[in-house]
This record gives structure tokens, C-alpha cells and sequence, in this order.
């Protein structure tokens, strides 16, 4: 492939564009984690990361991936046998609960068509049908990476309360954590789970969980074994600024400057960013005369659009297209979407002027795979930014 | 200013966005300039860059800026009193031919319309009239990074040729280089100037000059006062890979880099992709119902494009309104053309999504100052790269 | 603590210096870990990593820390229940014991004095006592980071055949890999384990595990649940240059130019350096008059120190003295050595001039601790490198 | 040359280690200098390096190497066919003083033998010689970097006052800026010129110059051409945070930097640590048996020392020993003292252990080039640190 100009594109729905900031605080040299330059960093990051979750309760950082997360999150509140009710949203939410029962977990996973979000009411009525309060957990995954379609935890959590029933709510907000307002403690959430390379504008490399007291007291139950991921040692060694293994440094240098720039827009400001840029990618891809992956307008995600080709047109096509001849990375369609679908990441770092880029993009890639597109996509994304 | 997201777009006509692979080279340490690393990294820098020049001759680095370079190449070829022929193709013409006569020379300034390039009839008359060949040198800015307007070289030099005059040919390069052909051997240029933060993709910081041999021979004869400038001194000591004066060594590391790049993407399709998004710029320029400020659509520039706007609209007011609010920086209008001209730089390490993004903004900014645009430029420039 | 000039000398035995070079590489622009370009690096990397174990079987990347790493060598080839035998050469050989523990393995922790290395005819009569073959590992830590005691695995697999027991050889070669010849196929280990931020001259952030077939079949027979650490799904994706995870891409740019580094020095080359670099630091400490921690010369370690301090001295004490006052991090002791030990790392990306400023700033550190040194431990160091 | 581990030594008296902050400062993208975050760059420099200079009066930067400011000083404040005394205390006077010369100026070279610094009253005498007040100015270097040899440049204040000449003193304060106290005010020196690759800690690039209210009077008055070197334009366009040609915005960022630095160990405490490095370094070279360049102990460099070979070392050989064994750079001879002399550089972002391993690795260099050392210069400069 020959090179064309100018900086990549990157824009599948994570990894993310990391800014040029970060990866300088990146590119410091390793510091020794025993020490008190360590210190005062974990202690700046602890002291600011939990407000990205909306909570007061502890953030755990595991270095790992989000399917590392994943399973501290399960591991640490679950014991094996345990029954756990989730929701087949997506290719995400499948993988999730594929790796609940290698856990040991008996999952019911509700079907789903990829479409819709979790619907509270089912959520209510599984619960209500447990009588013997079996179930132990519900897995919920927020922003369905790979169909763009977001659950409405707020309404899960009032349907569980409606249910009243005592589940613990795991919630997997990957791909909407600080691009979309995640709210812990309002939600009651037990554990939510995030990775770096998202809205945190990280490479990917470090898995989060937060934690909420409800979720420390079930791990004092739970008989899984977890090594690794147990959070009682974190939290006791984050107390003074320390963890219980090697901690990721130079991640976490760049998790700092993540922070200060978040704090620098303003989280509500970030929010408002990416929620424009999805409206503006939808405009675009109605002009487009194409179809959204998601049915529900409550339920469009604010962090990535997953697109349907008509007829036999082939999103890896497309994708492959847009990264040879235009230099940008898009979102192949995975697994039951894998072939009709691509995906736009519009998160993390990421200004009006890339969205625009963006779309040109996909168009021409679009326009050199032969897919026909009925309206101007550009100029509806540009109209709705100005 | 709140921060709006994204990297920033830096779409002044130079300096140009610099590479994230030259910027990584430009911070590795600092060596000994005396030693056998910097021999080679020299060698391999003086012998490739000629190439970009177009010529076999030697290219004189200084650690200076353009204009370092424009003095370096007046103070080699000519002495005080010397008559020079210099032509008032904008803003850039004036300061080099103003800087020639702060040196003491003698200057014709053609005047000119800041809308056209040299005419190469014009310049066969006036050296035809100057049948005592006081003329020792033509000045000629390449491409005049204030109006978008590029002279052609090989016809003044067929000009030249024609009137029979022996004056010397001196080319202004700055934002043409590595962006367009420059052919210093075949349009027999004596000096062609340039710096680094255009085309070749690097900071500010370095001058460069590329010299004939009869630039070499006049400098033998020149009286001018020279020290840091003085070709002679530097020629002898890059035979042995080395400088007079401490190089910037971190600057070579990154041009050393830039070189690579421009060889990946090799110069035809370099200036051929300078091409397509200077004609694309234009489109949307038309499609907005907007002047060019260069009106011979033979000498309209790859690098730069430059816009007039209609009636009291204010340049500055739209530059301000893309830097504040889509993080992007234009060219404002310089000299006679300050106020109602803006300009737009696609040059250097630039791809076409970054331009659809750039036009995007060109235009949100607009709409944002109240400029009436007529039609969609973005769409206008997305059908000419389609 | 006011600055004191120059840059930190980071002598914990891990994490070590990471270089310039590395920490370019590692701030590199994040890519799509689906594309081509990552597919490249990633068999760059598989192809050349297990040379670095002494292996041709495959080597598995976590994002991780090297405790990750540990369980994935547990989980993935042992049961719960499965007994263990572990020798108590220092504080990681206890740690690892304890997390195999809590993972549900039956541990047999040897007690050790924490000075020699694992003794090979305790291992033969270990195992010819367990006449029902009950025994499903042996885990051996091979360079004790913690006593720079180094035990000879090819002896511990010479007595595991004396005693023809088919126990798994487990071997932690954290602090040894890159810095010591590590012979995982001659030595017939079933799963070497490492971590990135030692001899690989990372930041932390990769567990490793380099898997014999062994392994590999007795995976097959495990009854612990992996999820995330699970080989198979991994040893599958890495055919096609991907992973089941988001790999920690930016940690992988920086392991392919630490791979290059490697080669360029040539690992033979890279172990007698760092043989050199311990012979002169244990000649420093004899001068001095202090105490090894390691009693045994067949066992010293290549990567680290540690060193006795006489009397009530304090060994904290001289750590913070020399962090504070002369910019540089050394060891503390660990565990059982906290208190009278300090440790000196010499490995990874680490020339002899920084060795003797080492020893010069661990001399100045015991002096201002008020240690009292008998000799001219700089002295002997600089002799024995000249 | 095979690879040796470990970070180069970049211990030549300049260019000189430049701190990892001020490499990744100098990484950031280059940005618009007509813009406001541009301005706010240029107001905290030009706020804060006068400071450095010992100065209320501005300082100006030019995209140049030391050379360069050396011509500034010169063709600003003097005419063609004006008389200057200058004084031979090596390499660089004498290449300050024939840069004059072909600039047009007529030099007294005063001789020297290249071991001492310049004697007051030899400037007394030869200005009170000058009845006709022909001398327009004095041309001293405060630190010659070529010798180790420190001019008293308040002293030479004394005696042009005592032979009350109107004289500009002009001052090549290159190798002492920011390493060595230089107070441009208090001195009343005319003209200070320095460069960024030593006590500031910059890769090279950056010219700077002092400037006096008398030096800016006699600016007016001077003919010589100027161009690119006028201080004028430059003092108008600073007030505005600008410049009249493209400044070398990253080595900007990167001074920003260094500036910070400076100001968090504060002045008096780099110059201490200079003088205590320079002392410990002295005490070295004695120890060894070797003979310093300066025979004036009340000249004696803080930033570098240039030491004298026994017999027939060769110099040279010994830096390419230290270069291709032990990853150090050392500063050959120069001019005169070609051959027998090299030179340790220990200005900029230095600190005691690397202090003690450029010492270490220097008597590693001269054992195997086969010098004779006579005692243990490490131990003395080590006991001296202590």
C-alpha cells in the first residue's frame, strides 16, 4: 500500500485517537513504583478518575485489557454456580457472558436481534420470575460497541428495583466512559467496567472497575479464585499509593494528562462534543439514504455509529478501502454483523473538523466500493455542526 | 478559549503540520556533531536532498530561517551597489527585494498586482534594455505564499536566455519545494532558497540554498560582507560531513527523517497529491461563489490557495473564528492583501481527509462570520477527489 | 527534595532504564489492532521473542504485570487441588507459592534461608518421595529478584529426571530473561514466565509465558477457569497475527525496537555485559566490606545485588538518602530482608559508565546513611571493568 | 561499532545532555506563530531569560548557532574599518576575532598562550594607549570553551573604566550562560552572546544575544549590513510576542522548558552545582597525574575542563576510545591544542553520578589508549562529592 499523505485516521470505535499529550506523558522515562513521585501520580489519578464513573466509590485499575476487567468484575462478586441474567445486545455482550460461563457461571442470556437495547420491563419480568432470587447478577453492557445501540441502565436499575430484587447490577461501559455520562452511584451500579483506549484516550492496556460497597461486601462471599484480580489488595495498597503488582507507569502517566484534559473541557462539555458528533454522523448517513444498526432513537449511542449496506455489500470491503486509499482505520462488523455492517468511532479525541474528514472519508470509500448513496452525507453533517 | 477536541489542524501555508515521525526524530538526544553518527547522518541528508531540488549541485544548510536563506543567497552572488531585477509579486517579493536593498543593493522592483506571476516577457525587456548588463541578478519568488500565485521559472530562464543576459538567476523556493517541481538544474537557477517548515515537513529553523556552479564562481568575485552566510567555508567542511558552525543537529535528525518519507511516497505522487488538493481547494473556492486571488489559472499554486472575500468582510475575523472555535489556523491576508484575503495551506504532510476536514472548517468559519457562501464547497471538493 | 541535575538513574532491579529508543517507539500513534500493520508487528515480534527464551514453542503476551503472568502459568496448566512444589528461595518465591495457593492449589513450600539457591538433590528427593506421583508441578523462581540468588534450572531438571517424575517445571524468569541465558527448550521447562519491565527494557505492562508442549497438552486436562488467561484461544488468534484481547499495542511497538536492540548487541553480548556488570558491582561490595545477600558464588545473580548492611544500618534509609540526594532509585529489601537489605539493579538497557555512577552514588548514599565502608568498592569496580 | 548498552555520555563541552523534558517539549507539534497561544510563548521567555543573562535589558533570539549571534553582536553596534581589541585566550576568541576581520573590521589580536585568561590590566593598558579613542570595541570570551579558561569580565569592566574608554564591551558568553554566573547588568556589558546547546540545556539552533541601551544606541549609529541580524525589527515585533521572520518555534518550546527548569533548582543552586562538579572534576585530573590546560586556578572553568596529555598521547585517540568502547563523548583539542588536550564537558543537565561515571569512563579511556594515570581520580573527585 503507498503511503498518502498526512497523519491516520483512526477511527474504529476504540482504540481511539490518543492525543499527541498523551502519548508524550507516555514517552516519560519508567519511574519506580515504590517511590514518592509514584505515590503523589496514584494519588492524583485515584483522586479524579472515580468522577469519570459519576461515583465516590473506588476505581480498581488492573493492567490488562477490558476483557480482564471483565472477568475481575465477575470473579470478585461471583462464585462459580452462580446463575447471572444477561442480555445478547450484541457482539459485546456475548463475549461478556461466553466468558461468565468459562468462569463457571450459569448465564441466561436473553436474545436479542442486535437492534435494540436491554428493555427494562424484560429485565423486570426475569427478575420477578426468579422467586427463589437465584439470579445473582445482571451484565448489562451501556454502549453495545458493535452495534451503536445503548442500554438505558437508569431504567434497568428502577426495573430491578420494581422487581425488588437483590441482584448485583455489572454494568460494561467500555465504550462509553468519559464520552457518555456513566453514573455509577445515581445508577446503583455494583461494578462497572472500562478499558483505556476509549474516551479515556489511552492506549489500550489498562482495564478498570468501579466498585461499589454493595460489590465489596459480595466479594467478601464470593468463592471464585482470582488472584490477579482480587480487589481487596488493590484497594488496601491504593490507600498509600501503591498496588499489589507491578503497576502500568507509563499508562498511568498518560492516564493523568487524560485527566487533565478532561478536566480542561469539562465533562459536560465532552459529553455535549461527542453527543454532536453522533447526530452529525446519523445525518450523514440518513442523507447517505443508508440504515443505522440501531432501531431506537432513544438507544443511539454517542460514541460510534454502526451502518447497514444495502444488498450484498460488503462492510470489510468498505473498511479495507477506507484504510488503503484514504488512510483511515473504520469498524469491520462483528460477528453475527460481520460482511453488511462498518462502524464510525467518533470518541475520545476527536473535533469537528476530523468529523468532517471523517465522513468525507467514509463517502469515498463508500463511492470506490460501489455502494450507491442516494444524498450528501458531508453536507448534512456540516449543516447540523454549523 | 475552551479546548473543542481534536488535534489541531495547522492550515497556515507553512509552517505546515509537521509529521508525528519527524516530530519523534527531532526529540531524540542531541549528539556530538564531531563524531563518525553525525558524519553519516550528514551524508545521507546532503546526499538526498539535492534530489528535491532537482539539481546535482550542493545544498547549503544554515541553521537560520527563510530569510536567513534569502540574505545567504544575496551576500554569496553580488556585492554592494550591485543592480538586481525584482519583481512585486506580493507580500514575500517585497520583503526579499526590501531586504536586498537594506544590504545595499540596488533594486528595480517591477511592480505588480499581487494577482499575476512574472510575466517572462517582462523580464526579456528589461534585460533587453539593460544593454550595459548592470543587472547581476533576477530575483523571483517561486510561489508567493501571499497570493497563491506561481511564476513559471523555465519561462523566465527561456527569457533570460533570450535577451542574452548573463545577470544571475535567483529563486525564492520557500513554499514550492517538496510541494512542486523545482528543477534548479534544468531552468538553470543559480541560487534556489528555501526552509524547512513548508513542504519538507519539518519546525521552523533551517535555511537552506541550493548553488549552481556559476553561483560558486560569482561568490568568488562578490564583495560582499558575509561570516555566518559564506558558502565557501561550508562546502568544504560537508565533504567531510561536517559544518563550520554547530549544526542544528535536531533538525537534521528530522529532515533526515522528512527525506524517508518523501522517498516512500516518492516526489511524483508527492506533487501530484499537492495537485489534487490545490484543484479540490479551488473547486470549493468556486462552488462557494468566492474569488481566487490569483487570476491566471496557469499559475495557480499546489501548496497554497488564497481567497478573497466579497465586499467588507474581514479576513482576520475568519481566521480568529477557526483558530477559537474548530481548532484550526488559517493564513491571514499579509500586506496589501491584509483584510479581506484568507489563505489556505495544503501543503506538506497533509492526506485528503485532512483537507475535506480543513474545507469543512473553511467553511463552518465562514457561515460563522457571516461570509454568504452560494453553493457546497465541500461537496465540490469531494466529487473532484472521488 | 529540591533537583539535584541529570537525569534519574532508575536502579530498582526492575523496573529498569527503558530507552530513549523504546520510549519513541512506545509513543507512536495507536493503530487498529484488526489491520494489516498490526498483523506485521505482531509476528514480528512472535517470530523473534522466543529466541530471547531459548525456545522455538510460542511465546504468550498478557496485558498484564508478571503476576498475571504467574497465574496464567498456574490456571492454565494445573487443577485446583493439584499439589505444587515450591522452594522458598525469597519473597517472589513466596508470592508466587501464595497466589497458588489461593488459586487452590496444595502447596509444598521447602523453607529456605533466603541466601542459596533451590538446592537439585532436595528437588530429586522431593519428588522421589511422592511415590504416587501426587506432585503436578515444581515451580522454581529462577533469578530471586529480591536476593539475587540465581538456581540452576538445568541441575533442578537433571534431578526431576534422576527422579523420573513427570511434574511440570514451572519457572518464574522475571528478572533473569534478557539479562541471563534463560534455556526453556534445553532445559525442557513446560512454562517459562517473564514480565516486560527487566531485561526486555519496557515499561511495565506484558506478562509472558513461554509454553512447551507439555504445557500445552496438559492445558487440555486443567479444570481451573482461565477466561483472560486462557493459552488456546490466544495461540489460535496470534496464527493470524491478532489476539482474543485488545493487545497493549503501544507496549508492542516498544518490544519490537527492544527485540532490534537486542539483536543488534546480540544476546550472547548482552548476557557477558551483564555477567561484567555484576562481577564489578560484587567486587565494589567486597571492597566496601559488606555482606552479599547471595552466600553461594555459583548462584549470583547477573541482573541484581542484593547487599547486607552491617549492624542496626538501615537499608530504607540509604534507598531514601539516595533517591533524595543523588537521584537515584535503588531496591529496598523485600518481605523477611526489609530492614538490613538494599539491592542494586544492573540490567537491561545499562552501560558501564552508568555502572560506575551507580556504585559511586551507592557509596555517597551509604556514607551520608553513615555506613561505614572499609574500602574503595568504586575503585574495585573500575579496575575489574578496565 | 558494536552497541555497548546503556545511553550515550554527550559529555562535550556542548552540545551538552539535553533533559528528556526539554526532547519531549520539543516534540510538540509545531504551532502558528502569528497566533495568541504563540504570543503567551514568546511573553514567558522573553519575561524570563533575561534573568539568565543577569539583565533588565532585552534579550534577542535568533533561528542561528552561536555564529550567528556572534555576527549579530558585531554588525549591530559596529561600522567597516572599526577598530576592535580582542584578546587570543583560544580557539573561539580566535575564531570571533577573524569573523570581525572579514566582516570588515580592523582587530588587535592580542596573543596569548592559551592558559590563561585575559589580564585587566592588559585591557587598561592597551585602552589607555588608545588616545584617540579608536577602539570602538572590546571582544572577550567570558569561558573559552577550547581551554577551560574563565575570563574575569568584571574585572576587564574595571580597567576600561580606569582607562575611561568609551569601548563597547562585547562578551562571548556561550559556555557560561546558565552554567556560570554572567551578569550582563552589574559587568555593564554591551553586547552578551550565547547559544542554546550548553548551560541551557537546547539542541543547538538558537542564537541570543544581550543588548545594553548603549549597544542599542551605537546600533543606530553603525552601517554595516545587517539584514537578518538587525536587532531592531526584532525589539519591535518581541513587544508585540512576535518576530520579523519565522522563529524556530519547537527549540521555543523547548527554552519555555529549560526556563522552567532553571527556575525550579534556581539560579545559585545550577551554579554551585556547577562548581562543585568542575572542582571534583579538577581534583581528578590531579589525582591522575595530569596537567589542566588553565594554569590560573582564579580561572578555572565551572563548565568544562580541557587536560593535557603526558608525552606524545594523542588526544584524539582517547576520545575515540571513550566513544567507541565506552558510549561517551569527550571534546577533542582544538586549534592549537590539536592533539595533546582533551576536554570534559560537565555543564547542563548533569548530576553527581553522572559526574562520577563520565570521570570513571574518562580513566577507562586514557588505561586503554595507554596514558599513564599516576593515582585515583575518581576516588578524589568522588570524596570531593561526598
Amino acid at each position: 500500500v503507498a503511503p498518502v499523505g498526512g497523519e491516520h485516521f483512526l477511527q474504529t470505535p476504540g482504540p481511539s485517537n490518543v492525543p499527541g499529550r498523551v502519548l508524550r506523558a507516555i514517552s516519560r522515562p519508567t519511574i519506580d513504583h515504590r517511590g514518592p513521585e509514584f505515590a503523589g501520580l496514584t494519588k492524583r489519578i485515584l483522586d479524579r478518575l472515580p468522577a469519570v464513573f459519576g461515583t465516590s466509590s473506588p476505581v480498581v485499575l488492573y493492567p490488562a485489557s477490558g476483557t480482564g476487567a471483565w472477568q475481575a468484575a465477575l470473579v470478585n462478586t461471583l462464585s462459580p454456580g452462580d446463575r447471572v441474567l444477561a442480555f445478547e445486545t450484541g457482539h459485546f455482550a456475548r463475549l461478556w457472558s461466553g466468558l461468565a460461563e468459562r468462569l463457571g457461571l450459569v448465564v441466561d442470556l436473553v436474545p436479542g436481534d442486535w437492534r435494540h437495547g436491554v428493555e427494562a420491563r424484560d429485565v423486570e419480568e426475569r427478575l420477578r420470575a426468579d422467586r427463589n432470587r437465584q439470579i445473582a447478577a445482571v451484565l448489562i453492557v451501556h454502549n453495545e460497541t458493535s452495534t451503536s445501540v445503548c442500554s438505558d441502565i437508569e431504567a434497568v436499575r428502577a426495573a430491578m428495583d420494581a422487581a425488588d430484587h437483590p441482584a448485583l447490577l455489572l454494568v460494561d461501559a467500555v465504550s462509553s466512559l468519559a464520552s457518555m455520562a456513566v453514573e455509577h452511584d445515581r445508577w446503583r451500579v455494583d461494578v462497572t467496567v472500562s478499558s483505556s483506549q476509549k474516551g479515556l484516550m489511552l492506549p489500550p492496556g489498562l482495564g478498570l472497575t468501579a466498585v461499589s460497597e454493595k460489590a465489596v461486601a459480595a466479594a467478601k462471599r464470593s468463592t471464585s479464585s482470582r488472584g490477579y484480580w482480587d480487589w481487596e489488595p488493590v484497594l488496601s495498597a491504593n490507600a498509600a499509593g501503591m498496588f499489589p503488582y507491578t503497576p502500568p507507569t507509563n499508562l498511568l502517566f498518560g492516564l493523568d494528562e487524560a485527566l487533565d484534559m478532561l478536566e480542561e473541557e469539562g465533562l459536560p462539555a465532552v459529553f455535549a462534543r461527542h453527543q454532536r458528533h453522533a447526530a452529525a454522523t446519523r445525518a450523514a448517513v440518513e442523507a447517505w439514504g443508508l440504515e443505522l444498526v440501531c432501531v431506537d432513537p432513544s438507544a443511539y449511542s454517542a460514541s460510534v455509529t454502526a451502518v447497514m449496506l444495502p444488498g450484498s455489500s460488503d462492510g470489510d470491503r468498505v473498511c479495507a478501502i477506507s484504510r488503503d486509499r484514504f488512510n483511515m482505520s473504520l469498524g469491520i462488523g462483528l460477528g453475527r454483523l460481520a460482511g453488511p455492517v462498518f462502524r464510525v468511532g467518533h470518541l475520545g479525541h476527536f473535533g469537528d473538523l476530523a468529523l468532517i474528514g471523517t465522513l468525507g472519508g467514509v463517502e469515498l470509500a463508500l463511492r470506490a466500493a460501489g455502494v450507491e448513496v442516494s444524498g450528501d452525507g458531508v453536507r448534512a453533517a456540516l449543516d447540523m455542526l454549523a
